[in-house]
């Protein structure tokens, strides 16, 4: 099987040209199919702030209402996504940008209302593995902002480490997908504040100790969640660390096995 | 050989849900290969505005600085593309936004500097046909906004009618290319006062005497370049009229003929 190399970045990469471009270079060279994965940053802050669009928030979680979500699509999709393509075509890398809406290639519904309505946040239903996989054989490689829809004409703010977590996953019949998550640590610390502490393997069977001993906690733990969904539904590797591991295998980072 | 419709759409058809509705379904009805264009209409200027981004303008053309630009990709990649694509969808009509720079479909040029400046404004350069060709071929309808880029990392903003009648014209070795410049007006109108004055058929030979009369003048005279341009590179049809026409083929518009 070809290899799949889908790659997270955070959104924030995008404000830093030198560090943007570094990380573009490196995700260019990578052996076989590539999928860039990427969210907004604090662009989308920045502009929300600018145009007097308070942030509502419930639990660290940002509730998406009709002018956040234009804020959302216009920063993901458009500044944001054409920014990393054009980029990547200076790279002579053929990649086409897209959300979940175009080819309907991610199918989410509105989360559930519960004590609390989110807005316009939307889960994961469906990734179209089929058009993926054309896309991808037909040597077209794909830059994913983290927009899906409703199919009923609704567009959707998805959280980006779940849509690469669910892109990983789709594509394990058609390619040995390797996982990578980009963020500005070396890879899951021991020490939150020791910089070179990275926890170089977790084990799923650790999980459990390491949250009990709040090593991990926060942002960290669904992203962990995503990896081991990841690695349950066939993704033959995945990793947590900075985009330095794109350029050398042989960086420092933390590697998830189950 | 297969029709091919290229239909370029105002901007500002986006901010009226209704009549947007209304021309996406006429637009998904009609038969053979589609590829929508469109620009991104006042919100672009209404953003700048918020934002406080000083419009600079010569002769009635905007001038796209840096600030102008992201604002530009940010509405017409982001949230008019976007928005399209997920209506059009709901309609079942199986479509890829994209922007010139997606698969390095329409490569331009920044405009050369004369007395003006005019900014990250692109004159296109080449429309990729081979892609565009094996994208609808494998029955993949797009909606490109009008946004380009110079293959060297820059983006650039690019006239939506330009764009469309140069996809158009690159279309016609493979297609038999209709192209539809829908605007608010029924047509070219003889007297700017009376919209029921209609111009049904203008020849080439007919512009100079109508531009003399003062008949055709402003925003008319590049659109009509472009459907001339068009007509010239081998483009079967070229109408201007409003969205009705792509509803019912007997609806008042105006015909372009050599």
């Amino acid at each position: 099987m070809h290899k799949l190399h889908v790659v997270k970045i955070g959104g924030n990469l995008i404000e830093n040209q030198k560090d943007l471009s570094r990380a573009l270079s490196a995700f260019s060279s990578m052996d076989g199919h590539k999928i860039l994965v990427h969210g907004g940053g604090k662009r989308t802050t920045e502009i929300c702030n600018q145009l007097g669009i308070p942030a509502k928030m419930h639990n660290g979680r940002r509730i998406t209402d009709d002018a956040a979500l234009e804020v959302a699509v216009m920063v993901y999709a458009g500044w944001a996504n054409k920014k990393i393509v054009a980029e990547l075509q200076k790279n002579k890398l053929n990649v086409l940008g897209v959300t979940g809406a175009d080819l309907n290639m991610i199918q989410a519904k509105k989360r559930p209302v519960t004590e609390i309505d989110y807005g316009w946040a939307g889960d994961v239903v469906k990734v179209n593995r089929t058009v993926i996989k054309k896309l991808l054989t037909d040597k077209m490689d794909l830059v994913f902002c983290a927009i899906t829809h409703d199919q009923q004409g609704q567009l959707l703010n998805t959280n980006a480490d779940t849509i690469a977590a669910e892109i990983a996953s789709a594509m394990t019949s058609d390619f040995e997908v390797h996982l990578h998550y980009c963020f500005e640590k070396k890879g899951v610390l021991m020490d939150v504040n020791d910089s070179g502490s990275v926890i170089e393997h977790i084990r799923k069977d650790e999980l459990t100790a390491l949250q009990k001993n709040k090593i991990i906690a926060d942002g960290m733990l669904p992203k962990l969640h995503n990896c081991f969904y990841a690695l349950e539904n066939g993704v033959q590797k995945v990793f947590v660390g900075n985009t330095d591991m794109l350029e050398n295998e042989n960086t420092l980072k933390t590697s998830l096995t189950l």
